[in-house]
């Protein structure tokens, strides 16, 4: 009996601006997957993918570095943050932290977790802007802040320089905190700030790193990357109890090693990147857009009257990011091609004028 | 710059009896992932192959049923059973029901679940056995039963027949409770009792039905899927707020419904079955093995002597089920050969006859 | 045998304004347990006390109302909380809210609900205010908010007006959520008011209270206080599963009857009220004691030079509210006397005169 | 304007035999509850009847011995084993313990906790009946055992020994697990055994201790005692944010410490025991009623025919135990005196004989 084959239902060449998670699977990662499959192997981990992903993380991170495949991003946070805080911490981070204001409540109802936020002008924090957080550990009515939660490039799209983060680290261990990083676009910053990995993890002084691989070409596939084991003991039993254990793990272990296979994370996110810098510098040419934030990542925040955006939308994907200013934002994938951006480019300016006209 | 190939770090051609998340992929699933990848699809279900998803579903639980796709089986469990309680009640299963014994306490942590627990000669519940703790529904002191949980098939390898479920939904329903099914390995009972899937769920009387894809050919994917949406209000936010909400849905929902094209599904808990049925029949012949309980599904329980299954653990990958009665469990999966199985029993035999020759 | 009488290891002529909570139990408070006290009487509520303790709540809140007597405020704000959310729900309150400040993440890790909190000037919340946070109730990216908590009187002893809560309460209805009063000053609230308590609860639109008993001369002991029910299901299983039911309920209750009795809960907070109006007015009079906010209730904020506090605070017991202002607060009670009062005053007087002389 | 005084609602001279809950304060912690009235003193322990509770437990527990009190039984329990697991670790316990059956699902709310439940056939765990939950210690899906839980008395009335407790602490220990021991009512296994508290906790190998005030003569209030502070860090932060800190202390500690003056809590254990063992004594010599299980503490179980029960339940408070078998509970308590006793004999005997007759 010949297998009916499942039609293709979307128009491939369509492509927007909204999210890197809008994105496929990169042709070399779903090419992993397939040399992964065929056979038996251990599943929920003992697997010879996962075991090989331990090389390919410690050789970017560092000897001491552990890996922990998980589902998500918001999988990976908490079951950082959990194992990184007794049973009676709290978390500091930015007020636009992804954990604070896109995880639907997951680090307080699974983790009983309650986060103090910080407000940034631009998502990075300071050493001195936690300190508003960071402190009373005495008080015992108050949820114990215990770990710095750093997103790296932000949700802002901004990044945090190497200096920054050993500055971050620094202050927090001073205070008896660890230091996590959400690393879901951690491929996008390493790019921009053209140093590797570990420049700014484990170097800097991170203790644990959610290391994101769906927004980097992924199928779907993170994972929680410990770099002094003694901050988080209690990941692999967290991750369990957390549904965050994958049974048949090897394929989303030999997604992440694709990705760290001939530094293909580093060539998706430094194109993404580059794409995001093309877009800014030829929407800054267009009369009445304001970018305020320059494009350190591969995101363009930019500024446009309301009935622009709305016309825009009907041709691209995009969000809207704050609909009191009328900024938006617009995000570059590894796949997205230079004739994606010329086109829109193209297509703000024709609606600019249009607009203004 | 040409692209490094990951290589193949396994040997395709081994399969054991350990698992049927130890199989990979089948092709027609993996076929359908790369069907679904290019372009850009809305992120976190709002694509086409989540939207067609729900009409597959339709088909086979009725017009009412609703879909919600999530990373595993805990999280499929752990979600359904949140959305089907209030903060104050509890779950009564089986004594060996996965939901208690093998998910790392994530219904207690996640949701504040008490789970119930019943003790079954095989695994499967009564409308008579289940009173021993759906009961005291005014007492104060008692987290309150709320939901039934059923495996079906269940972890010994047995199989819920339409009569029993209907009777233990009346049961249920008649106390005030819903009925959640884990079907893990729906299909293998689907295949097992020769019925639709609606048969002994949709028309059963079932409620919620967590409806596995893994164990069934998938890479990764599992679906809540809601057949009396008035029991189980909140799927949406709960799969979020639960971790289990998957951002590049697309890929989730493609396996699925590649499992539900052509009737994948079936032709692979078909085979599977067929394959547990060959192995029980070659293995009662070996002198020495007990079977204790015939293989309704894709398991197999036998007893053996510890030292034969020491012996043929060292050839072929399962798992000792009971290291007390020396019961050990073997598991088919769609990817299981007639070789493979003849091979096993030959095996089997060998290892009997060296040991009691 | 004769009993060996326990010595009195306090000097109980030492009173000072550190918090209404140093003060003890008021003498009428303490007879009720003893009238309550000998015999039997049923455990969890079912008491005669408690049920007396119904027709009271209901004589002030109205028919309606239904009193679940809890141990501490964050039982009974967490209780209270919960019964009003759904499994995924938040909840929006200010930033100085003792439900965030100062429950130690009870309601995150208890109830697993998200805070999201609004910065205010005075501790008083406004329809416009609470619109940065009560919005995106479509997006399943984030914690619903469900539940508007106002502090009635606030940590920072302000008083919302009757028209106040009433706006409040109707733009939190119009938005769909419902409405939780922290009382555990409810009572200054009502005596700074000079109006009923269903005033600003019942007739305002609040749909839960926690009303404090404890601050106003109990020895321990509060209630939640259901006005709406059907905004409220299940606060009797959720006492039990927030560990806040008391066996021996009827001395709670009782506590809470002889509040309500002979309106001691009013003769009490109108006592302390006049008390900080008195302390205020008196230091006013000091040059170089700043006073920024009127007492409404019963607390005194006033900023004081770091030198003068530390010399007043080795004669008598009170908080720096602001380390960083050099606020300070202090703290009438039931039990404050017209003398204590003077005697801080002219202490107040002294140590600024000392200071600056 | 002068009080009006409070009415009593009830008989003071009515009691039953329904619960140790029913009674109500002794005298001499009502006495001592006034001693430490008037004036001000710290809040949330940091006054001196706190500080002198310690004394007094160091006394009765050891020098290491520390005394948190909190508000109830529940929250003791629930405090304790937080403090004694990670955020995966489980609890074993016997199936009948009041931690599993009777706290209305708080150990799996608000800690996470699965207990992992053995069944007994008196209430009484041994080493080997615990084998077959303490094990599986490096299954990453099993929730990991981490306490033991004993209940002292036990919810059936009977007494560990000084051995068993010993040797369930060795086995306990032996396999990396610490031992908490439930004493809601260790006074009356304490006067049961005629030993020191120290000699079956402390001294026994027994890691911390629910103390139990209520039902030996408390209002209200309990304590969790730790013994070996290195098994549970944290219990100042978890009583927090379990919501068991009260704020005047105060109150709570001076009913503690009442009861551990002048061994009133020795005083009213052996007197509801003995009143128990009066009680067993007059009913096992009536034809009809059966005990199958001899008064240890202060609980007597009996099986009556039903319409007995039911007859005796007009005239005195009890509770049956299981309908199924017809068995009854009767509890004594401090304030049960000869007389109750020797009416209610009186009565069991009458009924039965006109049930017989």
């Amino acid at each position: 009996m010949a297998a009916v084959t499942l039609t293709r239902l979307h128009d491939p060449a369509v492509r927007g601006f909204a999210s890197d998670n809008y994105s496929g699977v990169h042709p070399e990662v779903l090419a992993a997957i397939a040399v992964a499959n065929e056979g038996h192997q251990g599943a929920y981990g003992s697997d010879v993918y996962t075991a090989r992903l331990q090389h390919a993380v410690a050789e970017h991170f560092g000897e001491q570095a552990q890996a922990f495949p998980v589902f998500n991003g918001t999988g990976a946070n908490v079951t950082a943050l959990q194992a990184m805080t007794t049973r009676w911490g709290s978390v500091v981070c930015a007020e636009s932290a992804h954990v604070h204001v896109d995880e639907g409540g997951a680090p307080e109802k699974v983790g009983g977790l309650k986060l103090l936020t910080v407000a940034t002008p631009d998502g990075k924090l300071t050493p001195d802007l936690i300190m508003s957080q960071a402190r009373d550990f005495d008080d015992e009515h108050r949820a114990q802040p215990q770990v710095l939660s750093l997103t790296q490039s932000t949700e802002l799209g901004t990044v945090y320089t190497v200096v920054e983060i050993t500055a971050l680290c620094d202050r927090a261990h001073s205070l008896g905190m660890t230091v996590h990083l959400d690393g879901a676009r951690i491929a996008n910053a390493a790019a921009a700030l053209d140093v590797p990995l570990r420049a700014f993890t484990t170097d800097a002084g991170v203790d644990v790193v959610s290391f994101g691989g769906t927004k980097n070409g992924a199928l779907l596939g993170e994972a929680v990357v410990v770099l002094t084991p003694e901050t988080a003991p209690g990941v692999l039993r967290l991750r369990k109890t957390s549904m965050q254990l994958g049974s048949k793990m090897r394929f989303v272990s030999v997604q992440l090693l694709a990705l760290l296979t001939d530094e293909l994370w580093l060539r998706n996110a430094r194109h993404a990147n580059e794409m995001a810098r093309r877009l800014e510098a030829a929407v800054r040419a267009v009369d009445g857009v304001r970018v305020e934030r320059s494009a350190q990542a591969n995101a363009v925040f930019a500024v446009l009257p309301a009935e622009v955006t709305e016309k825009l939308q009907q041709r691209f994907a995009f969000y809207t990011w704050d609909a009191a200013t009328g900024e938006v934002r617009w995000m570059c994938s590894f796949d997205t091609t230079v004739e994606d951006v010329d086109a829109f480019a193209a297509a703000v300016s024709e609606e600019m004028a249009a607009h203004t006209g």
